[in-house]
């Protein structure tokens, strides 16, 4: 089992997924039609589905089952970047003008309505028990709140001079774990395990969406344009505040904090300022100390993942885990 | 059965759905949760959900079943208002602050979603069977879907110069009509009566909404401030384009057309221009035509509302839909 053998599947994945998608979303109005698809053709993994669809293949053959609810959690997925992307001001994703760009802020409130909604419908349709249905819907649900609770520390602390690294670190798992986990513990759910493999599934995809925010975040300082497309400081310029940020922050001395927040501040920063800058997060061994807990998060992942039957699908997922840490693909 | 015991009625289902809902926003973040609560605490009369109970008791004895999705559809009903007010830009609701004025508009975003997603797992938390608890999520998903539509068309007419009798009444069934068609209907379908009275309450429900909102447009001009709080031509002020203004544009002549665009687009309107507004609307006969209507509407109201089986319950939807003709509860 290679990595190649991986993003075939991946590849397949994405077939399956986007299929569903885009046969299941029947709009009338044709502007929230176009809004409601628009990042579905915009690209993207679809992890979050293959990470379902494979857990739930290692136990079940036919996955005819799974693919709506894989879809569904896709579906989610996207709303919530429609919506982050309003409250964010982003204007691009995977390239593409966000929805609120490219038509306005208000058909991107509707568009991210329609789909949130759709979410549920589709699995209120699905052919599960009704244990199960149920169990599932309530776990989406409660995952989107926790989801919008994730989003609101996230801008509660960009008007906060003082965060936390374990207030930063529960945002993150609120904001971006939860759907991981969500997604391979729905995966074995819909397949009946038992309740000990549930939990490994959950924590697998909790890890896993950790350890991909906090490399996410030491990219956002020092990573280049080859990988991921951020350029080296992406997020100073930005002034977003990530871990290596909270972490500088608390670990710097009070002239060094004082540069830091001002850089936070400057828009059009100087290439002097922004050498300054990484200079600072490096000093306080935010870097170092994002890479090791990032790995933690990561061998947690896979320790996690072991405890799945063997299989190919069990394969791909450690491999899907390892090269996160190395994100080209 | 006279108004006072409907009242009384309206007063005690209030009672049951506010300890409901409050019961049952759970939320951790101390922000999204007061904003998730706050439009539940500035009033309202919970007509769908009252519309709901009231249907599923003329069936059920024991209506312990039906609350949470009563519940649920005040839920769904508040959330839009909530995401409404952030795209009409309106500053108060119900006399309170709205929600993105007393926030912002990150956090109205985040509170109608979290309401949103309250929906669903308060349905999928429901002790229906399976096949009714699904096709109540799902009807409740394409009715949002529908609501969304609706909203949408709201705001492209804003934009658009001419806009038909047809497609106006097109939007308000999508958006006010079909969430009060889904409170009645749904009481029949948990109710699990035959599909005939379905459709009923269906028609019953869409009716009264369609009447209710043109009563509300001819308020919005006529109107006085003792009832439901309008000012004569509060709609002309705001620029509002209802039934009566885009009937009026229909049939006038080119000058007065011209005049009437002019109002709409005027901040500040004096009362000199007020009143030609008024008269120009009156003449052209849109505020008899929407009379008439709404009358044909209710009247389809009370004739659905017939195919009940008599009972109080009956009678009190009937008081309800007669009194909508003159708000003042």
């Amino acid at each position: 089992m290679d990595f190649q053998e991986l993003q075939e599947d991946i590849k397949q994945n994405i077939k399956y997924i986007n299929e569903y998608i885009i046969n299941n979303i029947r709009i009338e109005n044709e502007t929230l039609f176009q809004a409601c698809i628009h990042l579905f053709n915009a690209g993207g993994k679809r992890i979050r589905p293959y990470i379902m669809r494979t857990v739930y293949s290692l136990f079940k053959k036919d996955n005819s089952l799974i693919t709506p609810i894989a879809s569904a959690i896709e579906i989610l997925h996207t709303f919530t970047l429609i919506h982050d992307d309003i409250m964010d001001q982003d204007e691009f994703r995977r390239g593409f003008p966000t929805v609120h760009t490219k038509w306005d802020e208000n058909i991107a409130i509707l568009a991210g309505d329609v789909l949130h909604s759709l979410v549920f419908s589709i699995i209120g349709q699905s052919d599960f028990r009704k244990e199960i249905q149920t169990r599932i819907m309530i776990d989406f649900s409660k995952t989107l709140i926790k989801i919008c609770e994730g989003q609101t520390m996230d801008l509660q602390f960009e008007k906060q001079e003082n965060v936390t690294i374990n207030e930063y670190l529960k945002m993150i798992s609120l904001k971006t774990g939860e759907l991981l986990a969500l997604s391979a513990r729905t995966g074995g759910i819909a397949a009946e395990v038992d309740e000990d493999l549930i939990n490994h599934l959950s924590n697998f995809g909790l890890n896993y969406g950790l350890a991909f925010q906090i490399i996410d975040d030491i990219l956002g300082i020092i990573g280049e344009q080859s990988k991921l497309g951020k350029p080296i400081g992406s997020d100073l310029r930005q002034g977003k505040k990530t871990f290596v940020i909270f972490y500088a922050l608390e670990n710097s001395s009070e002239d060094e904090q004082k540069i830091l927040k001002d850089i936070l501040r400057t828009h059009n920063l100087s290439e002097e300022k922004l050498k300054k800058g990484i200079e600072i997060i490096s000093k306080s061994g935010a870097i170092d100390t994002a890479r090791n807990l990032a790995n933690k998060y990561l061998q947690s992942a896979l320790d996690n993942l072991e405890k799945l039957p063997s299989s190919n699908g069990k394969n791909n997922l450690i491999q899907l885990t390892k090269k996160s840490l190395n994100r080209k693909f």
